[in-house]
């Protein structure tokens, strides 16, 4: 692990703006690969973020070039390949991957170049994608003798399993328009046009009940786990839990009296 | 709950044809919405069906401009949200929605309006779905404070992640034909199309032998939730016992010497 | 079972290729049907594959018109529809089906003609498939009364279950393009070009690293059946293990150093 340069940029820029905040991946001269402390500093903004109750959204994307070439090769190679530095670094990344899934708060990754490798990774641990035309998505560690397994977790998730195999063994590149056939992106936009998406997408989202978002994310993926009878059953519970909060009996006030909602958890457009 | 109005026209409308047997959603002035007094007649009427081995096939559909609009929300505002009524009402419903997948007889949506929260559980909860071109699609339940986390125990056990969350999260209405990119339903065809469309897929699947259709649906319900080799160990038992039962001795005989098969369990076209 | 005729021709064709090993079904005049024979001699050929260090990917072809039209029912009448023949040929199948998962080598499956039943189940068996676009797909069992109960088990895990249950039902033939659209297939080529598009793809996996692909293959479906953490746990492991062998290292310092990898297990391009 290298020292902390202090005068450096910081390794995430963190941008808040009403009920969405945007991190940003910061390493462009590395095409934003996950260093240690990039891990480390991306795991620190979601746990803070995570306990902010300001926050509905999460906007993740990456500056320069590229979204995320995945992890960083060069400090590997210069760890000697130690298996305790790789049991950590695999850890912490593993950590940072599942702390997206179970973050309080929806996470849209905003993909205007390459996602590799850990970088597919973090587009699939995503709940939303939104990728530039430009954007394009790759598990090449097969062409490097070092399989894209921990990405495959979250990429096996996603999309189905010949697709998952296809990106895996090949390790090619795919455009954009293959990934939203995948099911990997959720939309595809002009890159001109990809800001104004992602705002439009992350405001309407964070329009809503912060209570309501965040007990239907963390019941979506709890309940995914599960065979259908105790999805059924664990789900049921959330909806009678769900309806005791104020934001359910405003909201269904609001939409029989046919005005708009005014949240107790978070604002209003 | 009310009591019934026994004046009323039923809140179940069915009709048998030949094997298959069409139930219709009857409160088109509430768009069909669920109300304690449907879930309970669509539960009853089901459970008939259960046990009647004349019908190869159910058709779920709507009566009016809407397909289903999810729970009646008059009912329960009504009902002051007390945690005993709604612990009653999504019970039922889970009941409801599991009861269509345990159902011996394969049942087809027939989507002609809006299919909205509890609506597209239905939807998802069918084993297959056919939809007009002027259906849509929605789980809006994040827009008034109560997320669709029952609906999206059907839904995200039909559709990837990434397009489940796209639905949740948003709220947004999806036209016929994202829900066919999602692949929610299974065709797309014109409004004026849609009887017809519906008809002659019932009447192709009522035409196979019972007895083979409520063995092979039961069977991929159960090995759906097993591990590979479970899942083999038990279709392997089911390949067995099917090979014993009359209709596929007859159907194999008569696939070999180039004949029609005659049933045993049911008629032929 | 019949005594084999020692002048036949073998029932399964084997063709080796720089790392490809190419096996076809070789019973053309039986649409290359499933017999007990022929199940066994493709077991023996992939048992022997899988201990051979010097093969790196497996093409599963069929000779003639047909890829593989399921199992022989020929031979299953003939057996009387004996339990005991019944359990053995399934048993024996799904351990077939199993073995293109377990095998250590990706397995693409060539697709030039019809594939039904059993013959759709090697499709969905096998990693990747590249079909012709005169290929046609479907489960037809249930046409003659036996559903196809051991094949959904790996369609199932291929494709959306409104897709699988449309398959299942209704039997009818799908063509490439929809198999295309299923996510059953990755890609559909004019049938002139599917021996090139064959290649194409085989000789690019068996350019990688032999370790790599097993360590990858054999991760990618063990994961696939954990919960995401335990997914997670297992999956770092892989990857820190993965890391220590020589094509990793070797890789990784190719890649930084932009030269061209030598793989220890496997030759290159």
């Amino acid at each position: 692990m290298n020292p902390v340069d202090s005068t450096a940029a910081p390794l995430v820029l963190r941008c808040n703006a009403n009920h969405v905040v945007t991190l940003t991946l910061n390493r462009p001269q590395a095409r934003n690969a996950l260093s240690t402390e990039l891990i480390a500093a991306l795991q620190a903004e979601l746990d803070a973020i995570a306990m902010d109750t300001s926050l509905h959204v999460v906007v993740l994307a990456g500056a320069g070039s590229a979204f995320c070439a995945g992890h960083d090769l060069k400090e590997i190679r210069a760890a000697g390949y130690a298996p305790e530095y790789a049991e950590a670094l695999f850890e912490a990344c593993s950590q940072l991957m599942q702390r997206i899934v179970s973050l309080p708060q929806p996470v849209i990754a905003r993909v205007q170049g390459i996602a590799t490798a850990a970088g597919v990774q973090l587009v699939a641990s995503c709940d939303l994608a939104i990728a530039a035309d430009t954007a394009r998505f790759a598990t090449p560690g097969v062409n490097i003798g070092l399989f894209c397994s921990t990405p495959m977790v979250a990429l096996s998730r996603n999309i189905s399993p010949k697709h998952a195999m296809q990106m895996l063994l090949t390790g090619e590149l795919m455009d954009a328009a293959t990934a939203l056939r995948f099911g990997l992106i959720n939309t595809l936009v002009p890159a001109a046009e990809l800001d104004a998406a992602v705002d439009h997408l992350a405001n309407k989202i964070a329009s809503k009940s912060r209570h309501t978002l965040t007990m239907g994310k963390a019941a979506f993926y709890r309940q995914a786990e599960l065979p259908l009878a105790q999805a059924y059953d664990y789900a049921k519970d959330v909806m009678v839990t769900n309806l005791q909060i104020q934001d359910a009996q405003e909201g269904i006030g609001a939409f029989i009296d046919k005005r708009t909602p005014i949240w107790c958890h978070g604002a209003n457009p």
